[in-house]
């Protein structure tokens, strides 16, 4: 590996992972495979949860009390949807020591960012927002895999308060587990995750719903192909956790919206028009990008793999 | 195996294939895996085409002369964009034997019907329809390969005029290739396709286009990772081909389209108002449909794979 960055092993004594679902589940079981972390303690709002975690050996512990939990760690993972930081930042607040880091998960910033500005008053700079780029059609913690994060991106989008020691431990946490490190400000993170993963979420959802409210919709499920299982994979994610997204980035997601409307309305315009030359110049357009997209992302992949920077 | 039917092996001497892209080529090399054909004739616009199928061994020869390969072929296939079909069969008509079948592979089915009605006159009887429910996200000769159909259901959407035994005949060569035969009406095909499959390529493309117009698409393509490249899989697809699939099935997709534009709409609305209840409502509903549907293609997949009919 040529980049410095990522020969560096962090070695956590207490890691605390506030929701052992899907991601934080992912996040244990890799730190633990990297033997990057001694002890990590689950806390949840479901019990079974906390219980099958511990079973699936990515918690070693288990308490509702967050006062001891909160003690003495090094990282504290908010691996929860993410209306609920606030609340459970505001839990730890009382408890929480200053040689403490708090990250999240969250796959929004700016209401996070608020919700922890609210919530950690003169701590705010033990605060390190982040978003791992990785997921699965299924949840909870018997979804949680170790690899799911090798190769992956997790975007940093830090605090001015923020210590550059802070965002490098949080940055070698997510490397141990494979993770390639980026960095934008909330802003711009939320603008872009609302164009290529929120819109795309809402757009999945609404065709199962309006497909499954159709009094034919047995005939219609039973020819649907791969193409259809693809295109609505993301329709299978946890409604709860994006519902919090949906509404935590609610502006962003409602300009990605509007820009896509009027691109639906133009569509349907050349289809009513018979206009063969303005559909296929914009299905073209789109197979064009979507090639080159994927050649880009191919090419980065083979560098990564190859330890370039 | 349970199923009789699938127990009849055809065999047919010559069969023509015109177009020999991804669809065609892997139903010929499908045939010839299953030794269900002995010699295939290749006919297509490309000439680089029609030498690079020769060169994959799916067609035996090819030739511009349309009249030599109708000449005593047992079964003709028609795997073109679909706009083609009734100037091929024009120009097959006049050499179209007694014995000699013509079918098609055709992704809308209302209009090649209209299509075979108007070019083959007093020998409609010898064309039977069919749709074979499988793709990729390549296109072209090399594409092709030869276990496209293990599994896929091939729709025929027989004529009153078919006979029986050409229909069993078309079923038996699309079982060869390891298909699964199911019948609908073309009106009732491309109503229940116009919904599962039309639709969701016409919303993949639009939003890759959508993207790719914006000045920071390539921030944005930075960032979009798997979700996004599944739901955008099907903007990978051929531009001519649905170009003119969009215009075939134009009545049944803008219907399809106003319906999923009002549930976008009522999305829409659902968040503007910050309506957290109304959000999960839809989303909890997709992602219950989508698993029910998931739990029944496996089912039947199961099924299929222990013989049963």
């Amino acid at each position: 590996m040529k980049n410095d960055e990522t020969s560096v092993r962090p070695r956590f004594n207490k890691v605390v992972l506030i929701g052992v679902g899907l991601i934080g589940g992912s996040f244990a079981l890799s730190l633990k495979k990297a033997n990057a972390v001694t002890h990590v303690v689950g806390l949840d709002r479901h019990l079974a949860s906390l219980e099958a975690a511990k079973q699936l050996n990515f918690i070693d512990s288990f308490t509702e009390d967050i006062a001891s939990a909160v003690q003495d760690a090094d990282l504290i993972v908010i691996a929860t949807p993410v209306a609920q930081t606030e609340k459970i930042l505001s839990a730890i607040y009382p408890y929480l020591g200053a040689n403490t880091l708090v990250t999240d998960v969250g796959s929004t910033k700016a209401d996070v960012v608020r919700a922890a500005r609210n919530a950690l008053h003169e701590k705010i700079a033990q605060f390190v927002p982040a978003h791992p780029i990785a997921g699965r059609e299924k949840n909870g913690p018997e979804a949680a895999i170790d690899d799911l994060y090798v190769g992956k991106k997790v975007v940093i989008t830090r605090l001015a308060e923020n210590s550059d020691q802070a965002v490098e431990l949080v940055a070698q946490a997510w490397r141990a587990c494979g993770a390639i490190i980026h960095h934008l400000s909330s802003e711009e993170h939320d603008q872009v995750f609302a164009s290529v993963s929120h819109l795309p979420h809402l757009l999945a959802y609404a065709l199962v719903d309006d497909i499954a409210a159709k009094p034919h919709a047995d005939r219609l499920f039973q020819y649907a192909a791969s193409g259809f299982r693809d295109f609505t994979r993301i329709a299978g994610s946890s409604p709860e956790m994006w519902r919090d997204i949906s509404l935590a980035n609610r502006d962003a997601i409602l300009e990605e919206l509007d820009s896509y409307s009027a691109k639906l309305k133009q569509l349907r315009a050349s289809l009513e028009a018979n206009d063969s030359a303005g559909l296929e110049a914009i299905y073209s357009r789109a197979q064009t990008a979507r090639l080159n997209w994927i050649t880009a992302i191919e090419a980065a992949e083979a560098q990564n793999r190859d330890g370039g920077d």
